[in-house]
């Protein structure tokens, strides 16, 4: 098993393959991705359509030296196989084991941990600029032999970025400085006709037609012998002749939008074929200045089940297969709250003609594919662009229309200033949707949606919640869709649970006593609320009286209710999954500060500050105490803790 | 005077005059942001930029239900004076008076506020899209008359953008989306060669180019007649020609780039013109699908000073004129923080070769423009592109470099998603140069940078100090460059101060007690340390003493000094230039709570939760109470309204 895959140490070791064993090699490499796909979701389609391609890359520089940028860094896994990283591939997205994105504490080879799309132009414009003035300043501190830090042109630099994260503005700006500066720089457009969803807009078109092209399909030389026989005739018009020759070989070699940036384009070549890859790689690493090329993938690439879906091949649950074909899609049977709000989302589109949904690039992840084939007219992926999710989503409020951003609370920060401007000041009624809000689980750092709750709650006019459990979901989105403000719901990636209760009825900014103790209280905000109720429900078992309250709102704050329950309660315990800094219980905190109460009993549960590594989801709960035993076991401790006077008091308060 | 613009109440007004009339016009209007910019800072050459386009627009369109969005909207003056607000038009950017950006709250004719550039064409598709739906949903809610709903294509949707903002990642995004969507849209590109600074990057050149065209150089029949000319020669190469002829056309009338996002591009024409853009206009007006019309402008048109020096005269200080000559710019003597920042930075670059330093498209506002010149090497004017700015200033630390970010507080939320991944998540060594944080003054809600704090402190890794005066701003910088972090430092747009002291060397992570006081304690942030130092002078002449502490740091928080004097004191007033919604107050409450330290005394002065107006920060700060005498006020309340009980017991603890 593995017989070529597994003697690789470093990129160099692949140096001695022939083509035809670095063809076997690609074969071994799909079959280790294929192994670990079967075992657990990891990004699959993805890492199939780019083994040829890191191949390619790894055979035609030295990233020992050369810097190589993976854009979106899920299709990392090839590369991670190639550096050093095969033996430990089976621990990918495993608590402890590989990230499943590029990681700079694992390897050299990494550079950046990319989890979000499109910085890679940008990072590997600032090491083209930064390694040429580095050179200038200390040419002996070489990093690697081999390098003369003198002209550091010589060290050649890579982004590699897919054609789903191509449309989003970062790409542009950078490619915009870079082809202004002229510096040497290689992007490598991953062409694989995909984001997870099928891509979008009026770029994807233009890639279609470069498909299309007579270099791509090989009549590139009959053009060029063509455009020899055109005539230049006399002179007036000789200036416009020369220009047209341009023209019509830029016209027809495709690539204009690139050129127009300041960049060469050449492409597309087979992301297949190595040979061919190598060839062009090793000419664009001649050329001076920017350049891209086109390389052309399939997602899921000798896969077949894969190539035929490949977006519900993206990351898919754990399968078996047999003789190529999967023969069952291990699927989780629990609801998860993702599916819970689009099922009220799509109850308010069914009701409300005004309501409209926008996803970017996420319609399988936020699973809004049912309402984008229902409501054609009503909803838009606008691709990995959530700078103008949001501002369009701007431009529909204010027509009338109340529009649905669905977006992962991480992705989200792409559209801070967006929420700034174009929808919090402008008072406009849109609704933010913060999927993955909290501890996503294996996807790690880049993904975990920790920060929404301190970038959102300073904004003015902004209403933000989070449902305690799935029977909130519902009215909360119907009083998103219903009230003139600009509003956000954040809720976790989860299973979606209800605390058996008489649910009281949703009101603004208010919150739900769930129970009540003499003993202390919990305020729970979001989906830690059933782990909260159930701390309490083990801690009453000890004799131990919990209250519990289900905050609901982080802004407006219901003030009244949490803070009468502080000032009753011998401790508050405050609960939340996301940064303790500025967070839920920093603002439970200004509140209290406000009113002049003694927060002194007061303990804030939740994220502490430093980024929390991947792993399974309640296991990184557990281990900030953010499940039912940790917020039972603070409570233990703050039992132990509060002078007995102060509990007597209270108690004896409670009882008159 | 102003003969003809006094009678305009109206756009419909316009109707009425010749194209004599309207050259008049243009004439009166260009005199009377001349007048204004006599009396007080305003946006200047960019006003008169767009005089004639202002015109064109509104005598094309009719705007009470066409829908026109401005881009970075300080060249809004000519459409405030044609849309009614000629009268209030010498109140421009004083308090009360009209605000120097579009705003929904003075007219129907202004849809966005908009300060932020960029944001134009994603709201006019949204706008676009929103008002077709809206159409079919309730084709009898006729906005006004004239417009049936039904078909609402009939409702034109043109967003004006300057080529300064153009480049800005959000562009790309929302034209990528709306060429996918095919609906019809105008996008006026206002092309005057500017951003405020010489604009920069690939585009630009495009857009050099496309003023070399034969379109624009008035050749383009010529060309036409010539590719009637071109012959198409028998079969097997047909299929290429037939593309040739449309590869001749597309390279010579330019414009690939839009025309690869799903745009026709037309252009470029004179807008100063006003005859010339009223035929495009009318023209694109009709097409169907989405058009970008390229209008070449001239910043400072008419004013012949602004004309050759554009960037002086985008937003100069008050100016005599004489004979069309300006006689004396009035400046002001005081010194800036932005310019004792600058000179740090730049000691810093002098001292350090590994120091670069980077702005978007500010070297102007930051003052970098002497660093620009003196090191032009390793400075990096990235355009208004603040995400790729962070980004591309990661790849620069990776390498080595000590990259020095300087952009606006309030823009800097356009990096907030680098700031977390490319930056604090890598915990590279980026500096954030945050001019402009807390109340910018007649600028307004658009620019206050008031959020900073709230929305960076929750990131790991990363640094957050604001100098307490001018003494602070050296030590900081080199701290900044020197410590292995991520670091941001926050200033305001105000004269520096210094207030008298025996300075406290620099210690990261520590405050500076400047004052003790046995009657309470104020912890200042950043620049209105000096107001506190001041607030207990005032108070000290009536026996009351009150300690300051100067806080120097958000994160890391110096919790020893700063709880300490809190318990020590019969009250602590914690005074902040950000809102108060997470800010530093909220930071050090966090602090005490998790102390287990009693907070009830404390209260914290800051930006309430409301977006503030325009107007003099000086005027602004005092109305929020963040002046001497406000925060004077707020001690004497204070000391009223603790128990003397407390106070009694902390003076006795105060003299053993």
């Amino acid at each position: 098993m593995d017989k070529l895959l597994a003697t690789i140490r470093t990129p160099a070791d692949l140096q001695k393959f022939s083509q035809k064993e670095l063809a076997q090699l690609a074969g071994e490499m799909r079959e280790a991705i294929c192994r670990l796909a079967c075992t657990r979701t990891a990004h699959f389609a993805s890492n199939l359509g780019v083994v040829e391609l890191a191949i390619a890359l790894h055979t035609s520089f030295d990233f020992s030296r050369d810097r190589l940028v993976w854009d979106t860094g899920h299709q990392i896994y090839p590369h991670k196989m190639l550096t050093g990283r095969y033996d430990e591939f089976p621990t990918m997205r495993a608590k402890g084991g590989l990230m499943g994105y590029p990681n700079p504490a694992e390897s050299d080879y990494d550079l950046f941990m990319t989890g979000h799309a499109g910085c890679s132009v940008a990072t590997a414009l600032g090491l083209r600029v930064g390694d040429d003035l580095m050179g200038s300043i200390s040419p002996r501190r070489t990093p690697t032999e081999g390098w003369s830090g003198e002209g550091s042109n010589r060290r050649h630099v890579v982004a590699v970025i897919g054609d789903g994260a191509f449309p989003s503005g970062i790409v542009f700006e950078a490619m915009n400085h870079a082809g202004g500066l002229k510096k040497n720089l290689i992007v490598v457009l991953n062409d694989n006709k995909m984001s997870i969803c099928p891509r979008v807009g009026g770029l994807a078109e233009s890639l279609d037609r470069l498909r299309m092209n007579p270099f791509y399909t090989g009549l590139k030389s009959e053009i060029q012998k063509y455009l020899n026989k055109v005539p230049v005739i006399g002179d007036p018009v000789e200036r416009f002749l020369t220009q047209m020759k341009d023209a019509v070989k830029a016209g027809l070699l495709g690539g204009m939008l690139f050129e127009d940036l300041g960049f060469r384009y050449i492409g597309p070549v087979d992301g297949h074929n190595i040979r061919q890859m190598q060839k062009y790689l090793r000419m664009v690493g001649e050329f001076q200045g920017p350049v891209l090329l086109h390389v052309v993938t399939e997602k899921g690439h000798g896969f077949q089940p894969a190539e035929e879906d490949p977006t519900t091949f993206h990351a898919p649950a754990p399968f078996e297969r047999k003789n190529g074909e999967v023969v069952a899609l291990k699927s989780c049977a629990a609801v998860a709250y993702t599916q819970i709000v689009r099922d009220a989302v799509r109850e308010r589109m069914k009701a409300d003609a005004r309501v409209v949904s926008i996803s970017a690039a996420m319609c399988q992840g936020t699973m809004f594919e049912p309402i984008r084939d229902e409501f054609p007219e009503r909803f838009f992926d606008v691709g990995i662009c959530e700078s103008h999710a949001v501002a369009f989503a701007a431009g529909l409020a204010k027509s009338g229309l109340r529009p649905v951003v669905a977006i992962y609370s991480t992705f989200m920060q792409r559209s801070y200033d967006q929420i700034f401007q174009e929808m919090a000041l402008q008072n406009l009624p849109v609704t933010l949707l913060l999927d993955r809000a909290g501890i996503v689980g294996p996807d790690g750092p880049t993904h975990h949606g920790v920060f929404d709750i301190a970038y959102l709650r300073p904004f003015p006019n902004l209403v933000l919640m989070a449902p305690g459990d799935a029977a909130d979901v519902g009215p909360m989105v119907q009083m998103a869709l219903e009230i003139d403000a600009p509003t956000a719901i954040r809720f976790p990636k989860a299973d979606a649970v209800t605390v058996a209760r008489q649910v009281k009825p949703l009101e603004l900014g208010k919150a739900e006593v769930f129970r009540t103790g003499r003993d202390g209280t919990i305020i729970a905000l979001g989906a830690l609320f059933p782990a909260c109720a159930e701390a309490a429900e083990r801690l009453a078992q000890e004799g131990i009286e919990i209250g519990v309250i289900n905050a609901r709102f982080v802004k407006p704050l219901d003030a009244s209710t949490l803070l009468r329950a502080m000032k009753d309660s011998p401790f508050t315990v405050i609960v939340e999954e996301g940064a303790l800094m500025g967070g839920f219980g920093s603002a439970v905190l200004e509140s209290a500060g406000d009113a002049g109460i003694d927060a002194s009993r007061v303990r804030r549960l939740g994220v502490p500050d430093r980024f929390v590594e991947h792993g399974g989801r309640k296991e990184l709960l557990a281990d900030l105490g953010l499940d039912a035993a940790g917020i039972a076991k603070a409570c233990h401790a703050l039992v132990k803790s509060i002078p007995q006077p102060h509990r007597v008091r209270v108690e004896t308060r409670q009882r008159v």
